[in-house]
């Protein structure tokens, strides 16, 4: 297990309750939050490890990584010579659907998990409050996880669950969905900081391409469903192709 | 334009002796090396721009982000009222093929480039010498962006370019290929720093799934061409969504 809000998050308190309902859980996260940070791996720092927890079944473990450096060290280091059988990356504070896959720590450590050979689900919850409520998350991330664990599909499978903020009665159900096109644009928050010195910060917003397509999972959040998309990592735009072959 | 390792690289200068010749060039690049930040955006902390150069034809500014973050500046703020014809990100010291372009700065800020609905390329040498070569990269770097800009593709467009290192006569030519299955394994360097704490370093190699595909872009560059892949950012794997569907 790993997230990007980092270990002391309440999502990954979350995410622990999902994981000991499967069996023994060994959880390596961020000493410090890493959202946005992608697939982005730590090339030019030494990354220090730190056991945090140690009960029953369950190992935690922080690291001064980002989440993609957690999922390397846990295959690579601390689990070299033992069997994988699940990667949960989450429970995220705040929705990763849409183009917001490419950007997020979660979705970049749910991906690496997939890389090593095992089921990896990250889990987002459409929330960014630090003390949001993550009972129908801990719910729906459950229910898909036994669902696909149990039915021993193919690997790499990589899947993107999210969860939209309301009671488990509230939320209508699961759908597979396919990734909503659009795009974030900037509207830089720019001050001056003590020094007097200008500085910049992001403040964006999102844009959907296409809000009414109901096979999307912008519209299945927007309607009360909690969102599955099953995630592949080659970009070949194969529809490009043959007119490049043409042109070059 | 910009990099990922930063606005002083050798490879900034070439990628600048390119986009010169195609017209006038504003470049945006990280204050500091930011190899492997993937698509990362800062959001927890300000962002500080500066110009470095103005020349006639050439402005270049340096800021205190990521690859993804300059490509925001550059759209959102720095050329907010002005029209993009080309977004060059690089030329990177260092290999983007593969599996890289998902861990690439470079790449993540080309891809970021064609949210904006312009062409992007990113332009890679498969050397990580700082004082690398980079005539051949230049002189392919050119040719490429020549027959893309000239035929109008339709947008959003996006390429991986990848140069083998050699002189421009030793080059086989341009092969247009799809991305390399295959996947990075870590061994940590592990060592102990001066104050007798022990730190990992990653030190990973790659494996390539599939060596003997001639339509690959690894293939490509150990045979002395250059590789040319197109890019799109839809990571939904639909040949997963039926039997998901029936499952979940």
């Amino acid at each position: 297990m790993t997230n990007d809000d980092g270990y002391a998050s309440k999502g990954f308190q979350a995410a622990i309750e999902v994981a000991r309902r499967f069996g023994r859980v060994v959880a390596i996260a961020p000493e410090m939050p890493q959202s946005g940070m992608s697939q982005a791996i730590t090339i030019y720092n030494p990354l220090y490890l730190k056991k945090v927890r140690s009960e029953e079944g369950v190992e935690v473990y922080s690291l001064s990584g980002t989440p993609v450096d957690c999922i390397k060290m846990a295959f690579d280091h601390i689990l070299r010579d033992r069997k994988v059988d699940l990667v949960i990356s989450g429970i995220n504070h705040g929705s990763n659907s849409a183009v917001n896959v490419l950007y997020s720590g979660t979705m970049g450590a749910a991906i690496e998990g997939s890389f090593y050979g095992c089921p990896s689900v990250g889990l987002s919850l459409t929330s960014h409050d630090a003390d949001a409520d993550f009972t129908a998350s801990v719910y729906y991330g459950t229910k898909v996880i036994e669902s696909v664990l149990g039915a021993g599909l193919p690997l790499p499978l990589c899947l993107n669950v999210n969860v939209p903020v309301g009671a488990v009665e509230e939320i209508r159900g699961v759908r597979v969905c396919r990734q909503t096109r659009g795009s974030w644009r900037e509207t830089f928050f720019c001050r001056r900081d003590p020094h007097d010195r200008e500085y910049f910060w992001l403040t964006g917003d999102f844009y959907n391409s296409e809000p009414d397509a109901e096979d999307t999972d912008e519209w299945a959040l927007d309607h009360g469903y909690v969102s599955v998309v099953p995630v592949q990592v080659d970009l070949t735009d194969y529809s490009r192709m043959d007119a490049l072959k043409k042109l070059i």
